[in-house]
């Protein structure tokens, strides 16, 4: 069984940008793609609109057949015809004549303007025109709103409703994007059973089970929870091979037995690699990280606000990474409400709560449910510091 | 047919606010509760921790019995048994008696301390102390994280990972939450067809369909796209119907063609009542709002930056409510990057960008796309305005 020496964070967070993880690619209707990160550039595959277009009611017309007309001396032509919004013309205008048309018909050939009705008058089967009419008025070219092959979204952008819509105006029904990363959650300890059960004397309710896969949920991820395996080989394995079946990353969180840690370090170095175990940072030393079928397993701390703390920590970044998410700023700076201790030699990351500009140091110790609960997140107080003053500047990391 | 009247925008929204509709209540699985806004004010229904916890590994002991030592004069205890996290202890401590506890598992009877087992020695049976234990040492009483009927989260909360790991703490499976509300969207137009079909010559693909409801989606509500309605009544008609039955809410948004808002209004008139006909905003005057059945039906303007702007003012107030997202900021203070004109006597909503401080004003006419994907929101310009001045401050309300 490997026991590996305690590194520095920054040597996991080395090991873990190390892994051999690239976002895979799925291809989604276009009415599941929001939210969904685009795995290719898009360019405009059509002209949009796709003719030249009535963008008001009235009659198309040569324009030259009105360059001389002036409110005093109109203009007479026939109308030969009427074109509606979806209809596919096949008159053909010829000098003096003209049709009527609505709002999105395309123009009929050789007609190059549109004159509203408001400025007309109809007579029978002629339309009176009053003022000249230059070429594009009321009409919307093929291609002048978004022309074929113009670039139009990015690899890399999250869609919001505007690119979907933008995507179903140039005739995508389905897009290209990024695979959610799929995140297998056990959790574990003889004493942990899930919410909805009655509690036997000496029982807890499941906590990090939750909190992780929704942490997960949260970033962009899908999280599978696979249960809670007790402390023995047999369970812990089975859920762990299942964990690396059907997913690309797995994420335990330890029960309060320092058992199921050895357990999991054994199982990993069975059926793979072992390739961090043990972190000098407080909460988080007994955490472990391995590669099993290249995929990444983390041991996660049991209490609540150590699990998500390191996760916040190691498995996060990996995470935004797989979802294209490094850029977001998940840090804030506030002055520290109150003096904290810490003791010299370790890293240490301190629960706090944000209240304006104050970061609020939580002092009920990381085995309460309610210290994580109550957090916004967490500062670090280095190795060589004993004491943080009250009003000094601290980067407080957003939990998830 | 009921032609009403044009009527100011807070009539609309007076109209709008006075609609019977509630949100509806639904019991949702913890691990779909995510995102979801809660229904109701929940307490812990049990202590957590739920016993007397051992907060290290070591020997839980009766505290008194360790009260006269001194490293010079150890105390030895015996050793009667051992509890592990998950047992259930039948042990009782008597005096001069302890038992080796593991972290997390339940005090045996009669212990009041554990002493964690770095500062002991272990010899056969016995274990030696050598400091003096206060009662509480190593322990977590019952219910010192979460009391039994703590309030814990309040009605009209929308549920964190943070919040969904504490309700699965106290053991809940299940939870109510407020229904999402589910909204009908349905596009118009006879030149309008799905993306992912061939255009003939006149036919556009459709935008505001999956624009409404992607940005429905957003807001948090549930978005059913019922397809294309032709510029016929029966095929209209069955739309909404449909809509009506399945749904809270029916939108619509207008083809270019004018009879279409005729055929909305009159079909309205027929199933329920037309509320507003014309609202005297530019854009959105032709906007129709009506009820059916209790659920309101909106009739918006086919231009996709037309439709957006009135999906804003009318439609996502009415989400918000129904979501309990009200005091969501959707607003925000810029300078006006140059000019724009406007008429008098016309209040208008003009699609502007957002660069920096700047809010740039977008010009292309609500009938291009890029009008509506270029901006990020609009702002106003009241009817007795007919200049807006380089960098005055105006206020953008962002879309959706």
């Amino acid at each position: 069984m490997a026991f590996l020496k305690v590194v520095p964070l920054e040597k996991a967070l080395e090991v873990i940008n190390s892994f051999p993880l690239e976002p895979k690619i799925e291809s989604v209707p276009l009415s599941e793609a929001l939210g969904r990160v685009l795995a290719e550039d898009v360019t405009s595959p059509v002209d949009v609109p796709p003719f030249d277009r009535a963008t008001v009611d009235g009659y198309a017309v040569r324009a030259e057949d009105t360059f001389m007309t002036g409110e005093s001396e109109p203009v007479r032509l026939k109308v030969v015809g009427e074109i509606n919004a979806g209809d596919t013309p096949t008159v053909e205008l010829k000098p003096g004549e003209s049709v009527y048309i609505s709002t999105g018909a395309p123009l009929p050939r050789n007609a190059d303007a549109v004159v509203q009705f408001e400025d007309v008058d109809r007579e029978g089967e002629d339309v009176i025109i009053y003022k000249p009419a230059y070429p594009g008025l009321g009409v919307m070219k093929a291609g002048a709103d978004i022309p074929k092959g113009k670039a139009l979204l990015k690899r890399g952008t999250r869609l919001t409703f505007k690119d979907t819509a933008l995507l179903s105006a140039v005739g995508f029904s389905e897009v290209k994007v990024f695979r959610k990363p799929r995140v297998a959650v056990i959790s574990t300890g003889n004493e942990v059973v899930l919410p909805g059960t009655e509690l036997r004397y000496g029982q807890i309710y499941d906590i990090n089970g939750r909190a992780i896969a929704d942490a997960v949920r949260e970033l962009g991820g899908e999280a599978l929870f696979l249960g809670i395996a007790r402390d023995d080989r047999e369970s812990l394995k089975a859920l762990i091979e299942t964990g690396i079946e059907c997913c690309d990353i797995v994420l335990l969180s330890g029960g309060a037995s320092g058992g199921i840690r050895d357990l999991t370090s054994s199982i990993i170095e069975e059926l793979g690699e072992v390739k961090i175990h043990g972190i000098a940072i407080q909460p988080g030393k007994p955490t472990i990280i391995g590669l099993i079928n290249g995929k990444p397993v983390f041991g996660l701390p049991g209490y609540p606000t150590s699990c998500l703390t390191n996760f916040t920590l190691l498995v996060a970044p990996l995470l935004r990474r797989l979802l294209r998410r490094e850029s977001e700023v998940r840090k804030v700076r506030k002055k520290l409400a109150h003096k904290v201790f810490s003791v010299k030699g370790r890293r240490q990351f301190l629960p706090v709560r944000i209240e304006g500009e104050k970061a609020v140091p939580i002092l009920k110790g990381s085995g309460a449910v309610t210290s994580f609960v109550d957090a916004d997140g967490f500062i670090e107080v280095p190795e060589n510091v004993e004491i943080l003053e009250a009003g000094e500047e601290v980067e407080v990391t957003f939990f998830g």
